[in-house]
This record gives C-alpha cells, sequence and structure tokens, in this order.
C-alpha cells in the first residue's frame, strides 16, 4: 500500500498502521475521486490549515484556520510544493493578477509571525507575482522595514485606498491577500472593494463561527465516513454551541454545563462501545477567535460553576481583547502522539487544495487531554520520507504514507470551511453582501 | 533575485548569471503573467520533457517529446511535485476518472525504459488513480510479470477492447495514457475508443513532425522574446525541412544540400553579430520520430553529398526500422555545461504545465557539437538547491534559481505544443477525426 496524493511525509506514529488508518489507506482512489467531485463544486478557500488530534482509535480536526500563520514553521523542501499549489489557486481565482497586496496582522514584534509573513511573500512571489504589504497598523503613516532575527527584513507600506482600490504607494495590485483574521471586526478600509479579497471578507473572526463551520463538517464527515464503511464519530468530534454567555457576570452557565453533561454522556457511549478505558473530556471555547485564548479541558460539568474569577477572566476574553459570548464545547480528543516525549498534534497546510506541508505543534508542559495552542508550544517541521525501495512485489514504490490519512482528514475540514463560506455568503442578507462586496472566488 | 515558480534545481552552470538568464529572471512576473494567459487559451499536453542546449550566448530546446520516457532519471524529491501536478492535470481534464490504462512502448527488455513505466505507475497511483498497464505486444496472451532490477515488478497485460472500449481484464479505465509514441503508426485497438486518449492520437510520430513543432516554436519565442526585450534568435534555433528523401538512393540530396547551406549562412551572420568565435553546425535529422537515431552533425554542406553507404543506411532509418522520408535541419547549439567533464545538455520534464523536474543527458565520448541522444549517453538526476539564507535585505530567500531559465524555455516548448497539437487537429479532416476520434483534452 504505497498510494499518496499528499506529500510523504515523516508522522510520529508508532508501531503497525491503524485500523481507521489502514482503511483510509485502502479507499484512497474512492476518497481522490470523491475529493475531486467536491472540488468541481466548491469553491477552495485560497490557503487553510487544520489542527488535527490523533488519538489511535480516532483522528479529527479540532480547529480550522483560514489565515494560516505558520508558513515559516513548514520544512523549507515544501516550497517548490506551496509555488506549485499557489500558481494552481491563481490560475484559478485571478489568472489575470501580477499584483498582490498581502495583509497581515497587526503584530510588529511577533517575529514568529514576521517570518510567516516573511514566507508568504517568498511563496507568492516565487509563484510569479509582484507582492507588496500592507499594514492596517493605524499609526503607520511610511514604509517601515523590520529587521528579522533570520537576518532577513519585512518592509511593511501603509495602506492607501484611491476610490474603491486599495494599495500602497505606486502599487494598484489585483488581488488583496488577507493574513489578518479579522478578529477585532471588519475595517472601513476593507468596505467595498472593487479588487478580489481572498479569502472573503465573511471568513473573518468577526463573522465566523466554529460551530457553524463543525456543524457543516459533521455533514461531510458522514458522508465520507459512509464511503469508506467506518463510524463517523472515529473522524468526527461531538459539539454544542451555547450564545449569551458572559464568564464574568456567569450568565449562561447552565446552559454550559447541559451540553458539557450531554458531550460527556454520548462520549461514554461510544468509549464503552469501542472498549477505550480513557476519561472523557470536552474542551469549552471561544466560538469565534484563534490563538489559543479562552481554552479550558473538562472533566465534569461542575467544573464549570466552579471557576474561580481568573479562570473566568481567562474564559472571558480572547484575541484582540474581544469578550467571548459565544462559547463551542467539543468532544476533546486525546493525542496519542508525542515528539521528544512531549504531547504534539500536528497541523496540515494547505493552499487551494492541495496539502503543501505541515508540522507538529508539540507542548512539553501539557498532557494528552490539552489544548497545545498555548505560550510554550514549540513546532517541529514535517520532513518528507525518503523513499526506501523495497523488493516488496506488489509494493515496488516506498512505504505506506502514514501521512495520508492526516492529509484526508485535513481535506475533510477543507471540504467544510467551503461549504461554510458559501453558506456564509448566502447567509447574508442583500445589504450586507453589498457593503462587504464579497469577491469572485 | 530569489524569484522560482519552477522547482530550485541545482544546474551545472559555472560562473556570474548569463546575460540571458538575467534578462529572463528579471522578467519573471511578466513571464508568469503571459505563461497564465497562454494555458487560459489552450489545452496543455498531459506531460512532455523538453532537450534544451545551452551555449552560455543562447538557450534554446532541440527535442519536444510528448511521451517522456525518463521518469525513473527523476530524483526521488520530485515525487510529490509529480503527484500534484497530476492531480491538476486530472481534475482539467478527467475529474471523474478513477482508472487509468497505461499503455507503454513495446520495449521488454529495456529496464531502464519499464523502470520509468513503473515510476509512472507510481505516479498516477500516487494521485489517486487505478493504474494498470496494457501492452500493444501482439504475443501477449496473459498477464506477464516482468522483474526488474530494482527489486520490483511490472505487470503487463493483454489489451481488451469491447466495442469501442479499452481495458484489460475485469478492468474498464475511463482514461487511456499513452506512454508510447505510436512511431509505427496508429494501431487499430486505438481507434475510435470511446475513452478520453491522452495524448490525443495525432500527437503520435506517424502524424507528428518535428518541423511544425519549430515552425510553431517560432512564433512563440518570437512573441516571449518581445515581451522580455531579446532577439528571439537566442531562444529560436534556425530550422529547414526536406520531404522526398531517400538516403538509400541519394534522392532529395540538393535539397538538404542547400538548406544546410542557407543556415550555415544564417547562423555565420548571427555569431558575426554576437562576435561568437566558433563554427556554425547543423544537425540533421529525421522529421518524425525518436530515440536519437539517423542524427548527424553538419559543419560544411559538401558533407551531405559525401556521405558513405554506412553513414547513409544509419541516416535512412529510425525506430522500429521506418524509412526516413522527411528530414529536419537545425541549427546546432553548442552545450557548455559538462558534468564530471562530460558534455552534459538538460532535459526538463513537465506534468500538465507544471515543471516537476529534470535531469542531465550526459555523454562522455561526444563533443559540444554533437547530439547526446545516443548510446553510451548517462542521465544524472538534478538535486533540489537547497536554501540557503543570505542577510541581503532585497532578498530574504535562497540565491537565485538558474534553473528557472530552463523552466521558462521548456514551457515555451509546451505553449508550442499545445499550439501544435490544436493545429494538426484542425488539420485532420472531418472524417480522419471521426476515425482517430480524438478525444476531448
Amino acid at each position: 500500500m504505497t498510494t499518496t496524493t499528499v506529500p510523504h511525509l515523516i508522522t510520529a506514529l508508532r508501531g503497525p498502521p491503524l485500523d481507521l488508518e489502514r482503511q483510509i489507506l485502502k479507499a484512497m482512489p474512492a476518497i481522490e475521486h470523491w475529493l475531486r467531485g467536491q472540488w468541481q463544486e466548491l469553491a477552495t478557500p485560497f490557503y487553510a490549515s487544520v489542527d488535527l488530534r490523533n488519538s489511535g482509535f480516532k483522528l479529527a480536526p479540532v480547529d480550522t484556520n483560514l489565515y494560516p500563520g505558520g508558513f515559516n514553521n513548514l520544512n523549507p523542501e515544501f516550497d517548490a510544493l506551496c509555488v506549485q499549489a499557489t500558481m494552481s489557486a491563481i490560475e484559478k481565482i485571478c489568472p489575470d493578477a501580477r499584483g498582490v497586496l498581502l495583509i497581515p496582522e497587526n503584530h510588529t514584534r511577533n517575529t514568529f509571525y514576521l517570518q510567516n509573513v516573511v514566507a508568504l511573500q517568498k511563496i507568492l512571489s516565487h509563484a510569479g507575482m509582484i507582492v507588496r504589504i500592507g499594514s492596517l497598523l493605524p499609526d503607520l503613516t511610511a514604509p517601515t522595514d523590520i529587521d528579522l532575527p533570520s537576518g532577513g527584513k519585512l518592509r511593511l507600506e501603509p495602506l492607501e485606498r484611491t476610490g474603491n482600490r486599495l494599495g500602497v504607494d505606486g502599487f494598484d495590485p489585483c488581488v488583496v491577500l488577507l493574513n489578518n483574521d479579522l478578529s477585532a471586526g471588519l475595517p472601513e478600509i476593507l468596505r467595498n472593494l472593487e479588487q478580489a479579497v481572498l479569502p472573503p471578507l465573511h471568513a473573518g473572526w468577526f463573522m465566523r463561527r466554529k460551530s457553524n463551520h463543525f456543524a457543516v463538517y459533521k455533514n461531510v464527515a458522514t458522508e465520507f465516513a459512509q464511503l469508506i464503511g467506518v463510524d463517523p464519530w472515529l473522524i468526527n468530534p461531538f459539539f454544542e454551541k451555547c450564545g449569551k454567555i458572559n464568564f464574568r457576570e456567569r450568565k449562561g452557565e447552565e446552559c454550559l454545563e447541559g451540553y458539557v453533561s450531554e458531550i460527556l454522556t454520548d462520549i461514554r457511549a461510544k468509549y464503552q462501545e469501542y472498549g477505550i478505558k480513557q476519561d472523557p473530556f470536552v474542551i469549552v471555547k471561544a466560538d469565534a477567535g484563534t490563538y489559543g485564548m479562552g481554552i479550558m479541558t473538562v472533566k465534569d460539568p461542575s467544573e464549570i460553576r466552579g471557576l474561580n474569577r481568573k479562570q473566568r477572566n481567562k474564559m472571558a476574553v480572547v484575541k484582540e481583547g474581544l469578550e467571548v459570548q459565544e462559547v463551542l464545547m467539543q468532544e476533546g480528543v486525546y493525542s496519542f502522539e508525542t515528539v521528544n516525549d512531549a504531547v504534539a498534534e500536528p497541523v496540515v497546510y494547505m493552499i487551494d487544495h492541495f496539502v503543501v506541508g505541515g508540522f507538529y505543534r508539540v507542548h512539553a508542559s501539557r498532557g494528552q487531554d490539552q489544548s497545545l495552542n498555548a505560550p510554550g508550544m514549540q513546532f517541529v517541521p514535517l520532513a518528507f520520507e525518503k523513499p526506501c525501495y523495497s523488493p516488496n512485489p506488489d509494493d515496488p514504490g516506498s512505504p505506506p504514507n502514514r501521512f495520508y490519512a492526516y492529509g484526508v482528514i485535513a481535506r475533510l475540514a477543507l471540504v467544510a470551511a467551503a461549504v461554510e463560506l458559501e453558506q456564509t455568503e448566502q447567509a447574508l442578507d442583500a445589504n450586507s453582501v453589498a457593503q462587504l462586496r464579497v469577491a469572485p472566488h
């Protein structure tokens, strides 16, 4: 079984292939055919990264990021794959484009993030585009060079809006590529643009909800599970959402407690069915936003009511200081992968609908039942598995690609994101669509 | 100047970038934009390889193969690139396909070629296809396993035709992929197929002519040269063709002599213009076919008339014992590249319109003014250049991609091949089109 479609990367998996892994590998031609069918119907997001958790018995996405920020963590060997996939994306979305305006997050001191911007700029320029970086920072009034630890330099330029076109000094790009997840809302300067904006503005966290994503993912996972003949639960975590939460004022706790209790019961039934001995747990996190803020592991519903002031404050705000009002409760998936004895979870990167690489997010002081997206996390780039020709007559190629299953589940999440964005677009009333001026994608 | 779009491979070039190379690197965004425009209009051949010659002052394609046979000579590190490009091609040409029938050349003892078939099979199956190999060998009546020196095994199966569908036992594929260049003519069993046939049948050497290819290439090169502001001659070799040649009977020698003389005069004028001291030379070769048979270097028109019987016999036949009647005379391009002190020429591989790798064809006993496509040639896979981050503020990435120019010229030849195939299709009268039943591509 040598089949691949996704790069052959070295995973942290040990031992013989797991059941689910084997079933995915076996169904590969059917899976790829099914995925091709999806991409015929759907507009693929320009790029995405998906956080996965692999508990051995279960492999599931727990977060899908449409503004991926870790391209600097990919192995440089993947450059050519990233460039080729970017060329594909550009051909489909904006074949006539020559110039791209890249709009990053406003983190001028986070050099890890800035290295990601450099990596993205490099990929885009290697794909034949002229790339300049326009900053949303309100106090950036002139081009500003930032020195990076790698020795490189990043030039941020103030955005300039002329009518309904956005650019920087002397540069009128065909495409605006956001690497800013719009957590703080939709800036006025991005509204009603004539240019294509990627991803579409309604993918921003001011509007996007994880619960919408996982509701779509549930359908995708169900259809896929039927295709390969497995229980959908093996790739799909239970979840529920509560609105109108106020952690500081202890509003909505009964909603959280009730659903956490339901989810724990559901997981317990599944664990019993599969003979799994671990304790079920639920991850409680903000329904919008990122950066691993406001995330907690709950094993008993009473923990919700028992939160102390410090814990409640921590859950109450996410990035950009936004108050959390909507909360997602998601079945926790144990991570049984380790890198250097630290718990690890794979993050898969995609450009267009191609898997272009990945890394392990590793956290030495976190457990198998905790989010690893927290200060202290480290990134271990995945390397290409070196092909080793074996004399197996049925398999003249390399050893099985254990990373393949990761690439499949990540692409299921990407399918879900594509459907989700279509639905979000349709859900907007005519007025807001006009205001957002969502570009064709 | 770090721009790329094609994989960053190590070339055999020494010293500072050459003028032409520098101009191509500089114009990269314009070039990629122009190429994207071409692919919007044209149906890209499924795959191709292009032989290039680099004389330092001139970089030109000398042969474009639409049934490339050296995938085994690519660096295994390129597997993921090949797979990604194959997925792109399948999505465009036959998204609904699950099964591919691969039809190779009838070389059962050429293990180099058979390794290429294995490599192709691997790429296709890694792209998610079910692949089986159907043989045109008339005496292959049952599935036959061939052991390969690598330890692998290749299974050839007899073709089975049911109505207008082609397959092998129990396998009804959606697509027929030819890796057989049809030098010997169009087998009856391939006519009027209902399935998509790639490349289209009229790409076979029973119909294709190098002179048609280079006539189109001349136009492509002229347009491209205008785009980047260089003399088209720097990327385009002069050529002429003669029909009705019979080397054994010495028929048509005056045609050859006349054109060789004209081409030499034209080259001489160009060499003078550019201050080049070398002797001009012309390559005389069959206008159809491949495998480096029937190729000679001519520096003086009188050499044509002076051919002895042995030389004439050698020129008279190509692959499959076919008599040469049409002859191409092409400006010879010195190869100034060497690998281990042997003359080398780059061969660039493409799938869909993506450059997926390449190798050097190396011949220790041939000169800079001779075809290297001859017994005794060896292949040196090109490796990825390892990125080395430099503190140059304008270039936070890798050193300039010297392989880029090769990728551009190879893609110009691919554009020419695409136009050539469109023209060949149109040139067929309605009757032959029906007979060939050329599949949509």
